[in-house]
């Protein structure tokens, strides 16, 4: 068996075991009760310990320097590209950094979820000492491994081939046009007059409006399910895609756009190439892509004048003992693009989401390259929020700085994944309408060249390409926040 | 580390794998899409012989004649016996032979489930010749390592410490008073009359019926779940125990009898003893006794006067808008004690079931032992039907041997146990009730005492004892079929 083979067969063999991983994810998340989580995590950890065991196994290193020697076609060569981009990823760190770093982020969440309720900042900054410290750590070591500024070295972990360069031109971009917009739309929008939800939503009846809604966005019932967790997310494996949602009994709106969110996630994982099942090279390109199918799905179709009108009708169908009024076309447009300043983001809307992104992004940059200290923080987001959002954060570190699970973690370049998803799918859309009707689509209930579009341009190609040449094959250029700007002022002007 | 806490320690590890395997077992039966098998398939087995390696590590050779030196505790005493019984189980067989009966039973099941249909013996008698000889060469192995005789070897996998002198002594005595009994019950029951379910009984319904069900014999719900699958099953770990049944919405009585058949298994999982979590002695101790736990739910309990009421009142509370006749207690306890000579093993009720058991018993032990041909299984299935039942299966395969799925894939030893285990339950509840007054507990609708009982004298012990202790310090005596007897004659005569 030739090198290349040999580090084959070893990829899939460590996805048997990530499957298993991603399964009982799925399953502490969806149906797990409480009582099974001490044994369970001891069960993951356990397997954690044997997935890093195979991704760091001696032999590799000969493996990867034969198979380098080798003539491969341009399939095998991403592949080879990937793989080793995987294994150095998993040998970078030495093994005492990783636990320290984990034991660090374990402690200083947990403390967080009592801590953040009590706005309590000095008793977190604390135990985030540590957190930016090791991660700190971290970064340097893949700095120097991949010849990286240690933010972008981070940075590469989530979005391969992104600078913090890049980002700085697409993210000033945005700030020279987003803030006045937000004020614009916002003063246009103070006449409108809308109806929200009121009484109760049953359970039963969301979830077979979700589970319809997902039938026209073609979801593949036979290779996924939809599940309820507190935390809604799109896992388990391609062919066994398992997405969730959180449903309110008082209100349908935020579930409902939920599951049109997962449902991208879950299409791209659904279209990724069977042929590559098991080797990064057939795996989810970044999550800044990841996050512009669902944004795709969300966004783009599913806040389009045409897809509002589906949701509309599909509610009003579900729903019959409410007030028929709110479920018009004109009032659901109203109910879905709502632009309003806030503090947190994930209740963000579409318009002032970039503002939140673009304010962690430039702290978590100059974080972690030194150039500012953990404990200048909490100023630094109450004079960007005032910048960007025209609110005040002093003293309000719960709705500030302490608000997102992925500092206290140390998933530190994570963020601007985010905005970069919502950059890649407008910039999708103006390419994909150059050739599709998409309109047309939606409104005839068979939205299949939309999906044809992204399989054939995103979900088949998986990672071979790069994330630049994926963008550039599929619209013609590289990420252009043109597009996005144009996306925001035709929708909300 | 001594020798024998690197066994524990390895055990452990084992156990945490094993945990894996546990929950997406459960989850391939009871929610994942049927796109999802062919992958999870492979990481499957890509587990299985992880864990099989696991298993067979060379060092434990050594560890094991290390610790058979040291001086243990009578409690590690008993953990050393039953590692060392699960490690010579697992390395008795030549891999070679573990794959060729594997791929010769995965044939065979899959062949069976067409021919089964067809009544295709001679299709089906091909496939089978491979596993009965494999079978018997596995058996013929594991007699010579444990110097026992081949069948009973096979059993000593599913019933250690039981053999096939002891279960002649025991079937032998039913044999005398069972198709006697049979006779004289169905005689006094054919001038019974009673109502049988007519309508619609929603799959909602039902399950909360036996959720509620559940609550009353204390199953935990923070350590476990209900859920459906096409063949009702109790899987998942001891904290975390799922438990399946299967709705069929023309009637309730099935699945709900089911439901608490599999809290038995399940309340004996979740009474395991947690200091002894992810070792064998702290598992259940065989599988005589874990039906002896679902048979003690299901039969002694489940279908006393007392609990029928229960049920009796529970299902009328919830199906209302069926003939209230229906749920009397009287009709219950007649729906529920029907006896009729039939066919299938599954279908039977408690008083001819064991007639089915015991034919299959004495086939197998044959076959096992060579002392007849496989091909002679249709003609002495027929005959000992006539004999204990008085149906003739002559050129009826399907409805004869062709019935279970067990043989087909080489599960020779296996029957006996739902025998064993209805008579350790009826022995149980006899010695049981001398403490305690059980009918007052169930009729109270607090059933603690049971459960205390149950609790002290089996679920707190795993495996520490041997089957035979076990039993005679619960009872004061080894297995007696009399209280079986006794039992059955007092319930339907």
């Amino acid at each position: 068996m030739s090198a290349f083979n040999k580090l084959v067969a070893h990829s899939q063999k460590i996805s048997h075991f990530e499957h298993l991983a991603a399964i009982v994810g799925w399953d502490q998340a969806a149906v797990m009760p409480s009582g099974g989580n001490e044994a369970r995590s001891n069960a993951v950890a356990e397997l954690s310990v044997h997935i890093h065991s195979l991704h760091t196994q001696p032999q590799l290193a000969d493996w990867f320097a034969q198979a380098e020697q080798d003539t491969l076609n341009t399939q095998d060569s991403a592949t080879l590209r990937e793989l080793k981009r995987q294994w150095q990823q998993a040998n970078l760190l030495p093994e005492s950094l990783v636990q320290a770093k984990s034991l660090a982020g374990s402690k200083c969440e947990h403390a967080w979820r009592s801590q953040r309720g009590d706005n309590d900042w000095q008793g977190f900054e604390k135990n985030w000492a540590e957190v930016v410290k090791l991660s700190q750590e971290e970064a340097q070591i893949r700095a120097e491994a991949n010849n990286l500024t240690p933010y972008d070295a981070m940075l590469d972990i989530y979005e391969p081939g992104t600078s913090s360069e890049s980002l700085d031109v697409l993210f000033n971009d945005v700030k020279t046009w987003l803030p006045d917009l937000i004020d614009q739309v916002i003063e246009k929008q103070s006449s409108e007059h809308f109806i929200e939800p009121q009484g109760t939503f049953e359970t039963s009846k969301q979830k077979a409006l979700g589970l319809e809604v997902m039938k026209l966005l073609q979801f593949d019932f036979e290779h996924g399910r939809l599940d309820e967790s507190v935390h809604p997310f799109c896992g388990g494996v391609p062919s066994d895609v398992r997405i969730t949602t959180r449903y309110d009994e008082n209100e349908f709106v935020q579930s409902l756009m939920g599951i049109v969110h997962e449902t991208g996630h879950a299409r791209y994982e659904q279209g990724l190439p069977t042929a590559l099942a098991g080797l990064p090279s057939g795996e989810a390109r970044s999550m800044g892509i990841h996050e512009s199918q669902s944004l795709f799905f969300e966004m783009q179709v599913g806040r389009s004048d045409a897809f509002i009108e589906h949701l509309a009708q599909l509610a009003g169908k579900h729903f019959t003992q409410h007030d028929k009024a709110l479920f018009t076309q004109d009032n659901f447009q109203k109910l879905y693009t709502r632009v309003k300043k806030d503090f947190i983001r994930v209740d963000a809307d579409e318009l002032t989401y970039p503002a939140h992104v673009i304010l962690r992004y430039e702290i978590e940059r100059d974080l972690i390259n030194g150039n500012i200290k953990h404990t200048d923080v909490p100023e630094l987001w109450d004079s960007k929020m005032q910048q960007y959002l025209g609110l005040s954060t002093q003293g309000n570190y719960k709705n500030g700085c302490m608000q997102d699970i992925h500092w206290t973690d140390g998933a530190f370049g994570y963020f601007p994944s985010y905005t970069l998803g919502a950059m890649y799918a407008a910039q999708f859309m103006a390419s994909m309408k150059q050739s599709v009707d998409v309109d047309g689509a939606i409104r005839s209930g068979d939205l299949s060249p939309i999906f044809t579009w992204l399989s054939d341009n995103i979900w088949s190609k998986g990672s071979l390409l790069t994330t630049d040449e994926l963008v550039k094959q599929a619209t013609g250029e590289t990420l252009n926040s043109a597009y996005f700007k144009q996306h925001l002022s035709s929708r909300y002007l």
